[in-house]
């Protein structure tokens, strides 16, 4: 039994998190008057030009509602018919996403076994012996997940392999970055950083997630070089993904890009998993399989205990059969947090 | 030439508004630390509440991110195989939706002429010939629009009329209510007049739109008998429609229905439109064909003067041959607005 | 009462009669021990060869089960993303087809109002206005059906305006050639008639129809220059319709397509509808709105007399309020079947 | 170097052999004069009736183009939205229908792990703990195949066993019975067999092949219950698997079925599977996993003496890396085929 109160926030997943105060305050800011919707309106264009300065000048950004519907927009216009996407048997698009690119792009995934949660190159050429035997759906884009669900990253190098391989396939690649600034923060946190692992490796379309690092709502589909851009803008509206009111995703996006405060806010998200790791991973029947690459540890528990700590502050599972839970921090988190946290479960494992 | 100053907001949309300081400050409550995502949330609970309070206990409602999203999501639970869905030839769904009901439904919705944008009974029994005709994809939803496209409203009885009708061919009915709350405001503005055209009259799931009268961003889909609902979770998810951070979908929705702000706000719009029309119409060369219903008005203009207009004050075109014009009201028109664009109108097409 | 014995052949559809004997014939000679399956096989290469002697070198030709299917097919490899199908309201790809196009390609179509079953070009310019639009579908495809579904055909010049219309607003060219054999027959029964409006006229895709002109079941998606044609042969497996024992459609085609076989067959039917319609237009009560151009006819019938001459000798209605009904002949309807038929009318409808 | 003659019929695939004598009869006697399209006719309502008699007086047959077709119309009559398949990694709708039952049900196939080819209850259970959970797609239906891809079989008491699984869990059982009348010849080949694996077992819905058993073209999908039935008639025309020329798909089947003669022709098939392998399995070089149950054998050859065997006689590659090809028996099959065959493995591989 745990006596002690518990942490001020769980460590359930950085999406529980709120919204960053210079975000909130750039949503009233842009709450001024009318402004037209669909993206002609001031915040917009400061958007693009702030996502050209990050990317480069031929990258243009689309925004959209969410993770999912950022990944199938991105799908849906680098799809050819009968072609098939390869991914990890983790990735999100393939079991977080409850067949909607199944259902919207009407195409296969191929799931390829990734322990984890990384491609290589290997497995694209693999996939390649199908290529031209019309009995088989088409690989036609590697999707990789970075950093991945596992909470693991692909070094940049990494990225540049399978991406080069994919290209000398005839295949595209899209990235699911719905955690990317965790990815670059863990790399150095800086604007090479970024580019080294999206286009500079070669990366075409890039699922740029901002939610779970302080927004409220609102991802961004950017097209890294001008392939499949044409015909993003009547997509996103066929897959849902235009907002009205745009001016509200475009401020908060603006808000998180200045100052490189998407950087240091997944940076903090990081060190506070790793204090979280420091802080538990010598108590006994703790144990991990690696320390954290990102913002997220996945220990494993020794059984029957993990209900009680789940009531005390909650978190998900992650593997049931061999005790594996997820504790993930957020931009939010504290010291103070952790600490509680690590001597609850101190408390609950102890003496 | 105009020389007047225009009006502080122009007559483009109702989405080009902003978002009500009492939905701001709903927002700015709800960014209370922690809260589980994907609407486990204390928001959520009282949004289901709040919902259930308005259209019976029976209801359940499901947030969403916008208006495509939620007529595709609620469209998607309702059709059977090989089912289409009947409209009219100006429903969002069929104009303006970039063919997102068909792409992500596979379905073929089926267009019926309605100059005033209302469907009629006996449009949906013509339909009903190829039942049971394997060649022909089979009606199986009526969509009809409440306030409509072209700025009109059924009446209560008018859409019971639709229902019984459906309901006997073993159709249901679906409500695009995207300006739902201008048609309640219209109707009395009560529980009882929303109510009449909804539950009552027998429409089985309804896009409850929000957005439009002073959110942010998000509506919701509101099964209004448990037919359908089953599925509803999952289809929302696969249809990208689900918000990760809920309770700030939510934490609007409680903002906008408490004391009833959602029908002031659209009454204050709709009387704004009827200001603009009763300051315009005795204006030569401002012609109308019909007062307005809710909150817009379709004046045809005078060819050649509409660029300068809209150069001063913006707004859309309508139809384009017969010089017809939209100027559309919102929450947050004033008195001033109408009064300076009609001055305006008057000043361009004078003496 | 009619008292007269029915003709042998009714006049209900031209897929209501059999296979002609050259073709039976041929499926006979092609039941000749192994082949490998999905089109390795020489009835198969022939085939293709006969294809390219009628189309020119370019064209290359992917057989498959049925028309429906082959307008899917088509569609299918024509369609980008987002993009819409323009097409008559009585075109088969609308009302015929149960809304296959819909589902498999999630593509909405778009249906101009043709009286006699025949776009202009008019038609395709009035629709280029939402081109560059993301709110709304793009036409993407122009698709037309030679001969049409109400018996008419497009003249080469009347298509080749077509097509130049479509080219120029980037748009492509689909024809449903579900009976261009008899529209070939009508202008002349020749290849350069066959040419003059496909190929010549700037069509992008053919369905080329045969089992309505004796042949068993199987039909062509003929690409017509190499655009398109690339994903074709995935494309086909995709919607089902990649037949295994190919050889036996291959070898149905050769026959056909040997000796001009094809021509005389559609040429015939069309004669056998002349006949029909000179035989009974002086017959009171029957009134025609024109003769017809290919294989059937579409005359108005006092009210009343329909049933039974439907139960004597069964067709089809086609516009029940006004009381018109479709006599169809096929290639194997004789001057008996259509006299024998002219005698039981005029005995209904007599003195 | 193979000097021996090649057999007249090589082992590339059941689907490579013609069409049995008795079948092109009853195409012929079916090629009598009219007979309305699309199942109206005397041939299918014989159908309907064996069908009946072999499966029971509630099963619904439908006829249908193809395989591929078949089971995707089965499955698009059974899936509820946001449901998902399940199947064996090597299943013909997973690896070699190039992604049409994505496209088409917009669903996402689950592909586990079989070596066999065979599912098994657990794998089934394994899945369900998804379901409920709106952010997986959720396991509906359950696709085995009878025989499986790899050349075995399950048990009638294995099929049930799956079948009861599967709807305690609330899901439904389609069979891909492509090659099931070599299943139940060699179960026996009786009628009681036939229902044991499959009506019995609990299938719901079958595809049931005929073309690898000595048709020309055509399959059947059959609804062993009343469940799921009703759509199948708009759904098989919506997934362009209704043929027109009906009579000529039913005649065939009633040709196969009477006398039995569809099982003496898979049984034949079978045994010469089994002579090929008893023929080749004490040669040197020709390395056997298993012994054929029913008509393919899979035999892993030396390195390098692949080609020169296939270039004298066809067949396809299994599993390269191996050396593991299939041969496969059909129909037609004859002791002399296999011995010349076998007398050419050995010449090959000889001392």
């Amino acid at each position: 039994m745990i006596s002690l109160p518990p942490p001020l926030r769980a460590f359930a997943s950085d999406n529980a998190a709120g919204v960053h105060p210079t975000v909130m305050s750039a949503l009233h800011a842009a709450n001024d008057g009318h402004a037209l919707a669909y993206g002609s309106d001031r915040w917009t264009a400061e958007l693009n030009e702030r996502m050209r300065d990050l990317f480069g000048v031929q990258a243009q950004a689309f925004l959209v509602w969410g993770g999912t519907g950022g990944n199938v927009m991105a799908l849906a216009t680098m799809l050819a018919p009968a072609q098939a996407v390869l991914c990890t048997n983790w990735s999100h698009i393939n079991v977080d996403e409850t067949g909607a690119p199944e259902r919207i792009l009407g195409a296969k995934l191929i799931d390829l076994d990734c322990p984890d949660g990384k491609l290589v190159p290997a497995q694209i050429e693999q996939q390649a012996h199908v290529l031209g035997n019309m009995h088989h759906a088409q690989p036609g884009v590697v999707s990789l997940t970075q950093s991945t669900e596992l909470g693991t990253a692909y070094s940049p190098a990494e990225i540049a392999a399978l991406c080069d391989t994919a290209h000398r396939l005839g295949m595209s690649v899209h990235m699911d970055g719905a955690r990317l600034a965790n990815a670059v923060a863990a790399a150095g946190g800086t604007q090479a950083a970024l580019r080294a692992m999206t286009v500079d490796a070669g990366v075409d379309v890039l699922t740029f997630g901002a939610t779970k690092n302080g927004m409220m709502y609102g991802e961004a589909v950017v097209y890294l070089t001008a392939r499949f851009a044409d015909v993003a803008p009547y997509v996103r509206k066929q897959v849902t993904q235009l907002p009205s009111k745009m001016r509200f995703v475009a401020a908060q996006f603006n808000a998180l890009l200045s100052d490189d405060l998407w950087l240091s806010l997944a940076g903090h998200a990081n060190s506070m998993a790793t204090r979280l790791y420091e802080r538990t991973r010598h108590i006994p029947g703790v144990d991990y399989d690696a320390p954290p690459a990102v913002n997220a540890v996945f220990p494993h528990l020794p059984a029957g205990t993990i209900d009680e700590l789940r009531d005390w502050c909650f978190f998900w599972d992650w593997d049931v059969p061999s005790c594996q839970v997820r504790w993930m921090t957020a931009w939010d988190t504290t010291d103070d947090d952790v600490d509680r946290f690590a001597d609850g479960v101190r408390q609950l494992l102890g003496p």
